[in-house]
């Protein structure tokens, strides 16, 4: 079968490799439909992970269909059209009960050293009750953009809402402008906010903003960026920041433009081992949380608004490619061309 | 009149200075029965804060008598006996209202270089109405060393315990056992935590913590800390961190004991910049909240467990001075012959 792998920095190929199979009595194998190219996999494309020797396998989000079950697994069965969360995840372990699957016990993450990509016409999935989400429709039905997103990008803008705490009434401000940080806008409407502020300066993606919800947009940077956004509070800052990049100058930035007593929801993959400006944050009282966002317990809570078209992620994908032109996808996302690029089977 | 001035790191003088009095219509003047050296005020002491030329008065927590009022103070009038919380607010303003009064727009701290402090015999304080808090009891009432804590170490270590999320049944970690790590252990039992483990290695302090609740004790520091409480908590960490102490080590060790999704208060005034191990924060979704305490929005909610000698946060003073004897409550601080000095006048 054919994966993408990425050899080094900038280095992303379509190559053959060993058929996906099932290993462990737990595991199903999926036969890939939809995929797509994440924010974060311009962080080693951009040279900024470490890629192992052999090459990575990339990619953590897709929609396919389940070919074939090992033996324990019970509540999927072939044919089954699925949505796969970029971490796999028992369901059963105390996390998972606590609504926290990317800390699942038994639990990892797709297009790592340590497991198989998406990016691939097919994958094993382990724990695989646990971690796919069965969809009632067909595999070509016209909300498939939408439904793919579950699998992070809108399950991880709600988790940056959810941890800002967004609800009705409070202000809130979006950092970055890629697919999350859309879906930010998404989820922070969707949760009630009627004030939703987003940085970002690529016109496209700043007119879908305004579409999908925002109602400011600030297109300063540091300083600036936080004066304008304070202007825009009444002089306090945001109730809730959704931090949608990972870079030490964007969360330095989120926390900066907090009200006090604010809450930043962080899910941007941070590229520094510290978060700067923590004196500012203590000193406001400003609560830090998010990390990686458990998007298979939000699936059932998303799920009806996509389907009932209350809500239209899917709208974040503005390129679709073939797994052969995977390469020239990074390049388009990394040289933001693209927004967020699907890729169909 | 008598107040106490730190001149340089280490340099502490009980000097003549001109009487306190009167300067807004808002201001009251409280003469000071009872005051104490905190935790914060070694910073300085230590050379790990810049202390102005002209010295800075110190002291920030106080039980005293309104001597006078200003012509629109409405709820406070002469003979009163009150307790000062270490920031003055208006209690009127929105940061008030949401009970974030160390944010209050018209607010401000004692013993800085912008306000008097409160280790001397009398004081000013601004915006009285919405700052001080008058005692149903006696200025020389036996529960006095309890009701002091009020103005500081009990509501903060309440703060870091409410912003730790603790509550019945979680585990809960202190990372400190000096005055508001102890106060933190209250606090958390006081929640209904039954699982308290104090981080600590100092014996009086230590013995004292186990007696106001505190059910293990990790006497490891670092990565053996770390190692210690995940043994105590099935492998997992704690789900409620309280950090009250500020360092960077201790700030790295109380977001690495923490379990998965659970959460750090953090009330020690941070001596860094940033906050460390950031991506272990992130990975394991752990929140990181807290900072100066409202101490004021605290004193309703706690006042009649003290009075009704539920808590007795007051055995967190182990030594009395008069305020000729402050330089040597400071240098028996620093050198932790006490764990909390208090000053009687």
């Amino acid at each position: 079968m054919r994966a993408t792998v990425m050899h080094s920095a900038g280095d992303v190929r379509i190559e053959n490799v060993a058929d996906s199979r099932i290993v462990e009595p737990t595991d199903a194998l999926v036969v890939v439909s939809r995929a797509c190219i994440c924010g974060s996999d311009l962080w080693p494309y951009r040279g900024l992970e470490d890629i192992p020797e052999t090459g990575r396998r990339m990619g953590h989000e897709a929609i396919g269909v389940v070919e074939a079950v090992g033996a324990d697994v019970r509540t999927m069965k072939a044919g089954d059209v699925v949505v796969m969360p970029f971490a796999y995840s028992d369901g059963t372990c105390v996390f998972c009960h606590e609504g926290l699957h990317t800390s699942c016990i038994r639990g990892g993450f797709f297009g790592t050293a340590a497991m198989d990509g998406a990016q691939a016409e097919a994958l094993r999935v382990p724990v695989a009750d646990g971690t796919l989400f069965a969809l009632p429709v067909g595999k070509d039905d016209a909300l498939m953009p939408s439904l793919l997103t579950l699998s992070d990008v809108m399950g991880t803008g709600h988790h940056a809402a959810v941890t800002a705490k967004v609800s009705p009434g409070k202000s809130v401000a979006v950092v970055g402008d890629g697919a999350v940080g859309l879906c930010g806008v998404i989820a922070a409407r969707r949760l009630g906010a009627e004030h939703i502020i987003i940085l970002g300066r690529h016109a496209d993606r700043i007119a879908l903003a305004r579409e999908l919800g925002a109602t400011d947009v600030v297109s300063e940077r540091g300083d600036g960026a936080v004066e304008r956004v304070r202007q825009l509070t009444g002089g306090f800052g945001a109730h809730s920041v959704l931090e949608c990049v990972g870079l030490e100058d964007s969360v330095r930035t989120a926390i900066s433009i907090a009200r006090p007593g604010g809450a930043v929801g962080r899910v941007g993959v941070p590229q520094g081992e510290t978060l700067p400006a923590s004196q500012p944050a203590f000193y406001n009282n400003v609560t830090v949380s998010g990390g990686p966002a458990p998007v298979r317990a939000y699936i059932e809570e998303l799920l009806p608004d996509i389907l009932e078209g209350r809500i239209e992620p899917g709208r974040v994908f503005d390129r679709v490619v073939s797994l052969d032109e995977v390469p020239d996808g990074y390049r388009a996302m990394d040289e933001r061309e693209a927004i967020k690029v699907m890729i169909e089977f």
